[in-house]
């Protein structure tokens, strides 16, 4: 089959690979028809990740069709319709139990990381029974990628952490794919306002269309001052930070205000200042989260009923075998105004 | 009357003053039976408060009688024994609504920082409809001082804003009062374990007396290091930090579970390393707080029902005279053992 | 002044009275803009509502302006726009502490009831600090005199109490205003569904407008049936009480899922069979309450961001003088097809 | 194999069976060391379980020692001493992963139920990953078979759902097993007293000595009065119903405090009057439950801290060969004293 390969010189690649099998009673190998790609797997391709090695397939993200079940598997059978979550889950671990699926001791993040992923005409899925989803009939199948990462990581990490409710003020500082997804997830609660922090005008066209109340360009203006006059002087009650770098975490904490939250969901590299002398008596709480994945179902409920149009953030479509352009027009955002690119096996 | 004050050489000294009157509606003037010295207090003489100026009386805990009340005050008489809260909340503030009185908008923490406090024969207490609680006849009042700010500080901002748990674990960093404090109403709580981290061996010691399972001396030994043994390397589902330099936090940060929460309690004048770096993926929460007292009614329930001795707290007594000696014992734990120091104008 | 009054026969008539006086520091005397007429007035009317004597001023729902406060107010002053609470709050006793307004030891449901209310040109309001609400300039003011009672009590005691979220399916039985103000404030948290159930077709076709994403008339088809074929079978996670009989009441019980709620807010005048021998293993909870107008500032800052139009349950338009009218319209509302009723004494 | 059967003429009798054996990948065999009887097996032999028929292995309780596993089962081996849930969940269906085990769609009660049970030498447990649990090296495995139901039964139903918390006040209505399962565990949140009503004096004392402030005979006394007497007329904020009629449960309604909460443990046969009437403005709450065991872990660790003594909850010990007289003293306790029956197959 063909599959999109981290390469040892630190690139993408078109390759031939054997077709996955089932090595566990609850695996599953799914065909791929719709995929996308991750700023993690930009990531990889730095060599940031250390689990991740060259000659590994990518991809963690996908919908597909069920090609075959393991002993063990009893809810999925050849024919189904899936998603696959970017997140493998026992499901009976101690974190597991806790719905804290992102470090379940036997699973977490496996694809296209420390095993082959989704990039890929087929793909072995682990715990298949609590990493997959049955899509229904009718369905847009490829807008529902977006309900295996991005849209969960920006609900999960940014939305529900951040408590974000009726009437309430968020400040979004990110306006990329997981930014977007925050933007998007944050108004299933009725906000009353959410200012969205950029650099990149486009983004942040993009970001009023998506029901951003306000936007700030922080390239051209003082965020910080704009955002406390937006909000009367008082900060918003939850900043989501969706960029991982510490000038992005420090701006969270000038504009929170006294009992908000600063939700992380930023992949960091390298430690922040955390400003204990001004924070330690303003009643505010800071929240990580590797995305679990838990709200799978709840999204598949909201995208059902149009509470909201995952597609929204697909701005691209590539082949499989144009794997290497997907790559390119992803990782120059600035200039090819990516948002999220499908790529299709099938 | 006789007084505590901040001189403008940085010390404390008996003072006369005049008796306080009502100036407001909803004061109330308090006769002084028992008060005692918080760390705040040593932050206060070293200037470290800007709000707090020399020629200041100084305290913000205590319990005494009611003297006189404004004419909106109709909860409280002359009389009544009542024990003062070291915040005074207006009540109808947005942020009283949300209980975080800590941060009213005509109140907070005056007492001793921003107006006259405690620390006297007399005192003016503002808002006293919401500032004063009844204390039940045949109460321990001396014991119940700890209900000022002592016992809240410690339940509100370590334990509940760290939700201990039955069966959980949990670390306090610092064993001086509010530690200790912490240590107490954790218990609260019923968690498997909770282990108690200083570097005063004799304070380590009265935590074994007060419940904690395990002690751990960081002067002698690898705290982290330790933490993690302790837990089977995998942290503690709470760790309250309850010293407010960067060391102690960081410390907190090494220990924390995959899951858990880090409670400030400390009151830092510097910022710390945040390790986001390792910390974005681990569903971690870090929370800080500058103590509401809205626990004081739980916590009077609690007393009452012999749940918890707030009198195991208090170390030394004093009459007002012997107000500098103290200081001089308080500020000096090491040497005089000192937890809380009761101070008697009455 | 002009005022509406309960009279011993058990009827509304427009009367003379003087004008109210402060009795209290806390008070605060209103000049009325907008009221309007609950179910509860009817209530008083038929002698249901033993603490409302004949010969009492009705309403407890209005803006207007302030007229003069009491010497302990002084958050509003003369002239200021004002909205006011239908429940007066001490803010100080143990119920105001946890946010249950409605149980207030001094206050709770006074106006219109054990206290002149709101239908008159004048009203005096205790407990002004923690009961009056400043009206933002520019507001439309007569929208908001729908924050007094009818949207805080659909949102409390109907979807906060529900736990209505993203995904979710709701029913909503009784098509009211009240019933019709759950359905406008359960958006705020986007569920998949929300079913309406009433006898009445002019309402439904209203429900609709609103938002209801199914409606059943339940003189017409078998409504429990109807839900279970809605929900595959499920049930809903919400059941939302808004009529006040047994047989209602136990139609949630029959369409309430496992795990669900039956958030109760009708105003019940006799027992009702709770089937205990079906729901005792169904793991659901059954809430009631008053309501606590606690969501008062939230319902604000939702109504400037446009995210509710309070509006939309105004049907007709009275004057003072035309009280009887607009008591009528609003009690024969099959006929009228009145949601809520504007009163204007100014 | 020897086992307890329920006989047509719904009897209890020792009788010889076949060896159970794996039947799917998830299953385990578990060689059964330490069984007891519930309440409900008692309501099997009176014919009131549809879903048990004659024929049946009873018991969904017990420890024991893995015999062998099936191919699925990955956490488990032969040798591992194990605790046995009363529930059985697949994990990954959609109340699985609410942690509504209880109502798992593949498994819930199965064991002694639809499928044979506990009470035997050996016995199949299907979902073991997610059923099974590991006991510690050196625990008093007897003691642990009360970790099987009754205490997260007590546990959840009453005082999670109760929300028990420190300085509250609990009402508990029946102190059989599962009463003083909940009384026990009521004790991890520090209330500041439980009062518990029955009206066998036997119990009561067994009340007191196990942690209850105030106890109730209501055969002698009026119960609710005596509660509002306990509680200044307030009234508790947990009401817990560990009887199973409407008695009992309407008394909970009488006792429950404004804003407090009713949770229900008992299995009711019939329906109870709801007083809306009264009720319909207090802000209460009451819930239901069938035990999910999803504290299993939690309770593990309580007990390991000894924060909680399980073994206080046995008061006999019989053999597998002496199950009818088990049988007998466990229903009759009223004359045996019996709270929870040890039955040892091995």
């Amino acid at each position: 089959m063909k599959a999109l390969v981290y390469t040892k010189s630190g690139k993408i690649a078109l390759e031939d690979r054997p077709r996955p099998e089932i090595t566990a009673p609850g695996d599953a190998i799914v065909r791929v028809t719709h995929t996308t790609i991750c700023g993690t797997d930009l990531h990889i391709l730095k060599g940031d990740v250390a689990t991740a090695e060259p000659g590994r397939i990518l991809g963690h993200e996908g919908v597909g069709v069920v090609e075959c079940v393991g002993a063990a598997v009893t809810s999925f059978k050849k024919g189904d319709h899936v998603l696959m979550s970017c997140v493998s889950a026992c499901g009976t671990c101690a974190f597991c139990r806790k719905q804290m699926y992102s470090h379940c001791i036997h699973g977490g993040w496996l694809l296209g990381n420390s095993i082959d992923g989704t990039q890929a005409e087929f793909v072995r899925t682990p715990f298949a029974e609590m990493s997959l989803y049955h899509i229904p009939e009718g369905a847009d199948e490829e807008a529902l990628v977006m309900l295996s990462d991005i849209l969960p990581t920006g609900f999960e990490c940014g939305v529900l952490n951040g408590k974000v409710a009726p009437g309430s003020t968020v400040a979004i500082v990110g306006a990329g794919p997981v930014g977007l997804a925050a933007l998007l997830t944050a108004q299933f609660y009725s906000p009353a306002s959410i200012i969205m922090i950029d650099i990149d005008d486009n983004r942040l066209e993009i970001a009023k269309k998506f029901g951003a109340t306000d936007v700030v360009n922080s390239a051209n203006e003082k965020a910080a001052e704009k955002v406390m006059e937006l909000t009367d002087q008082a900060g918003v009650d939850t900043a989501i930070e969706a960029v991982g770098i510490p000038a992005t975490f420090e701006l969270c904490q000038e504009i929170v205000a006294a009992g908000g939250i600063i939700a992380n969901i930023g992949v960091h590299g390298t430690s922040a200042s955390l400003h204990l002398e001004t924070l330690w008596d303003r009643n505010i709480a800071i929240t990580t989260r590797l995305v679990d994945t838990v709200t799978i179902p709840m999204l598949f409920k909201t995208a059902a009923a149009k509470t909201i149009d995952p597609a929204l953030l697909i701005s691209h479509h590539f082949t499989l075998a144009e794997g290497e352009a997907a790559y390119e027009a992803f990782g120059d955002a600035a200039k090819s105004k990516a948002l999220k690119v499908i790529i299709s096996p099938a």
